[in-house]
């Protein structure tokens, strides 16, 4: 067994676009502001990580898939958590108002949240969620006992 | 437009797995630890967010499309960032001793740095990457421009 570990983090999240300025445009629209990056990548700094944007072909490429084999979806979702169940609808109107697809509008859940869920334009799904068990930091951090 | 803007974070990423178990043996086989969470749910505690293993079927139904239409790529990678070149192949061949699948060995890119990918059980793909030009913080934080 190697022994050199994991540390417990996740750096960067890469999501491929079609279109790199339409796909940074939607995120832009979301109120979220982009870093200086070279051509080719689109960078959104978040809390100690970075959010990424890269041509859905170079990313095949780089992975050595086909291109066409590339969408669908593959069971991840990224989850936007806010502070109080009466940010989750107006989150998602302003997703939509951005191009987005409202996927489930907001609603309860099983597990006492209250969430919805959206598409981005290239079909990356996320969730607006408030859980009530799960409270943020004052700087927006999450853990899953919370804050 | 909606006056209500998002906070530029992810709190959760979620990952479907079809065994939950499974899965979670394998994020433990890279070093990582769980914290408590209910049943149907497993979660690591990140930087200032969570990763959360959820049972593909569950979570296909709570989007509200087929079971079957969950898999393939989507076009998301995660990406685990290290200090050192060296880091990146012993963590890969880690990765494939817990089971994982090597798609791209350790090597450099155009760009400049150092990586290598592999997919966990359920196929979600990560980057290994040694990024010169994005040095980490001490705690393992990430940003663009580097610390």
């Amino acid at each position: 067994m190697s022994h050199v570990k994991f540390e417990q983090r996740i750096s960067l999240i890469t999501l491929a676009a079609s279109d790199l300025e339409r796909a940074a445009g939607f995120y832009e629209a979301l109120g979220w502001q982009r870093v200086p990056s070279p051509d080719g990548v689109i960078a959104f700094d978040l809390i100690g990580q970075t959010l990424g944007l890269y041509d859905r072909a170079a990313l095949a490429d780089d992975l050595g898939v086909p291109a066409e084999s590339v969408g669908g979806f593959s069971g991840i979702t990224l989850s936007h958590n806010v502070r109080s169940e009466a940010d989750v609808a107006p989150l998602l109107t302003r997703a939509e108002e951005a191009g987005g697809r409202i996927l489930r509008p907001a609603g309860e859940v099983f597990w006492g949240g209250f969430i919805g869920y959206f598409a981005d334009l290239d079909g990356h799904i996320w969730e607006v969620a408030h859980n009530p068990f799960s409270k943020l930091s004052p700087k927006g951090e999450f853990r899953w006992e919370g804050y």
